[in-house]
């Protein structure tokens, strides 16, 4: 699978070094890609205020803030919950690292690239992994997971992606929870792309790890992955007989100590980064979850609308696709790069062109977070028609 | 080994996430702690800049400048050099899971905490870890590394901490460079708190793998560590016959394809970070690397002398300090925590306690990057001579 995106190479000479280069100064771009979002004014200005030390007192309070709204917005009370210092896919190892050992099974449901994301990374952790599904653009359905589960009794973990932001697909999770339960297997959901923008409820739905990332429904910047850890997540890493897991850095036992009562020092935490999902957090809450979830269905809806007005066909079925990233095939005759490329040049917006066996088919059109608007969707709109030539 | 601080455990409550707590407002602190270090107004301000895509062609053109500039003050000519997605410690598990297999021997040279580490890290990948030296606060000797050569012959990796701000230890490297160069073992150096602050010549030394540390010397905020790979560093990764790294996340080969000129999405880039940083780097290689040398040995000589003075003697022997971190032991009937929460509360500045079998007993006072002032040492030895009622 090839991740390219060769249109784009043709790049500025770097500086060679020895004098530094300008400072630099992004351009303006309206953000509806598949992730980073748009970052409010105050979350950017949180972000530029004075350092502080990992083990200042106000710092820790700051991180036990964290927490708790960590905790409200995946809507659980699992103590061990709090930022991971790395990108969503540091999430989604940390997950996987901590609750796998060599040759358990885990049964990965894949939809799209985030899927098989998970099934390699869960294969570097020794475990014998099984796929569920694996076609691109179609949600796994509770009876696969069933017969996944009796064909192998004793699997350690279902593992699936709530949005898989590569095709589209908004995955069911509530009754793939239940069997988990009825199955005796841990509930592994990766949530980067849903928590802030659809419905999330990690204890109500029964799951046991569950990581997200910050740069997508939530609209901080990239480089935190929010995770939690059910009770009967966390015994898994602690009842480890393989020994530790082989990640000392994503380690959750030893991250527990420090984002918990003991602050032993673990590894520094990335402040500023900190000091952004505080407030990015804020704002979540303050506008409330609910009301962020209908934000996100209803400009979801005006710009799926707006999309197919105009000859693009979503990738999954009606009833699965989420409504914060339209995964949507080209109309005929569109020519992916060059139009991506005029999009961003001639009116600074960014769409995600396709990953993996769907680069140069579809495009992806997010609607997340800050980025989720209607005037948005009227720009997008009206840029399309220029290009279109509608 | 603990490295608790629970002296300041006190914390406000948490919010309980029903009602969303205030905006943060960090206090104003002189950061004289072993990290994270001043970070300059330009920095800070740059970290606020609107939001760019990971794939966006300004974004990769400030990623190529930021590489260019790596190189220049990694000194190295290495291709493959780039910011790993995490703190340090990510840093330290990106260069020794690439490189070390199961069953590979590892020699690591430990003279406090981070070398221990590193001898943790390794074990985890698998590797037969054999320890030179170990203790506290004193280098490791080049015929040490040489009989330790000798005992394993076809050691893979000799590894070893430049700045071990645990102790103050400064450990010379070049020596020990030449010695893997004859003995056919890769050098794996933990540049974190030296690179910007003392000299670091990597290739010149003969350095197979460096990582370091954003929040020291280079006075950015903690969240990259910077890193290099030599081109038999590399092939230690592509010729792995044990399979791919245990890490998805940290895999060099991997990210290789995405800061290299392949552009292959891998996991998205921590954006403000990286503009933090870019800046952070222009201002280190506008203040030219020597002189930032000499400025550390000049500040740290005279931070030296301040705590001398004040009846604080240096861990590491002579010749053998780091100028840019005193580690000292205490005077006599000086109580660690309330002095250092004086320090912090009543003169805002906060210094580094001691780590595992050190705690309780010495300070660590860094003067690194933005926070190398000879203003710092006057205004830190004022709260001092307070505090000790001189």
């Amino acid at each position: 699978m090839s991740f390219a995106t060769s249109e784009f190479d043709e790049l500025p000479d770097p500086a060679d070094g020895r004098e530094p280069p300008q400072a630099f100064q992004p351009p303006r771009r309206v953000l509806l890609g598949p992730g980073p979002s748009a970052v409010p004014p105050s979350v950017l200005e949180a972000m530029g205020r004075p350092m502080l030390g990992h083990l200042d007192p106000a710092f820790l309070g700051l991180m036990d803030e964290v927490q708790a709204m960590l905790r409200a917005a995946f809507r659980t009370g699992n103590d061990l919950t709090f930022p991971v210092s790395g990108s969503g896919s540091a999430g989604m190892e940390c997950a996987l690292a901590n609750v796998l050992e060599p040759d358990d099974v885990a049964l990965v449901a894949v939809s799209g690239a985030f899927g098989e994301r998970m099934r390699e990374i869960a294969g570097r952790c020794g475990a014998r992994v099984e796929t569920i599904g694996g076609t691109w653009g179609h949600p796994v359905e509770p009876e696969q997971v069933e017969e996944a589960l009796r064909e192998h009794p004793g699997a350690k973990a279902v593992c699936a992606v709530h949005a898989e932001t590569s095709a589209g697909v908004w995955q069911p999770l509530e009754e793939i929870g239940d069997l988990c339960r009825s199955y005796g297997a841990l509930f592994v959901v990766d949530a980067v792309a849903s928590m802030g923008g659809i419905e999330l409820d990690v204890d109500a739905w029964g799951i046991d790890v569950c990581y997200s990332g910050t740069q997508k429904c939530l609209s901080v910047p990239p480089g935190l992955a929010p995770i939690t850890f059910s009770p009967k997540g966390l015994a898994a890493r602690e009842g480890r007989v393989s020994g530790p897991p082989s990640t000392w850095y994503l380690d959750a036992a030893l991250i527990g100590r420090y984002v918990g009562r003991e602050r032993v020092y673990h590894h520094t935490a990335p402040v500023s980064m900190l000091y952004a999902l505080h407030e990015g957090l804020r704002l979540v809450l303050d506008e409330g979850l609910e009301a962020r979830w209908l934000r996100h269905q209803e400009v979801g809806g005006e710009l799926l609308h707006a999309l197919v007005e105009r000859g693009f066909q979503p990738v999954a079925p009606p009833g699965y696709r989420l409504p914060q990233l339209a995964c949507v095939w080209l109309p005929e005759g569109m020519d992916d790069a060059p139009a991506r490329r005029r999009l961003l040049d001639e009116y600074g917006i960014e769409v995600g062109g396709g990953l993996g066996e769907f680069a140069g088919r579809v495009w992806r059109i997010g609607v997340m977070g800050a980025s989720c608007t209607s005037q948005n969707v009227a720009q997008l709109s009206h840029a399309l028609d220029q290009i279109l030539g509608t």
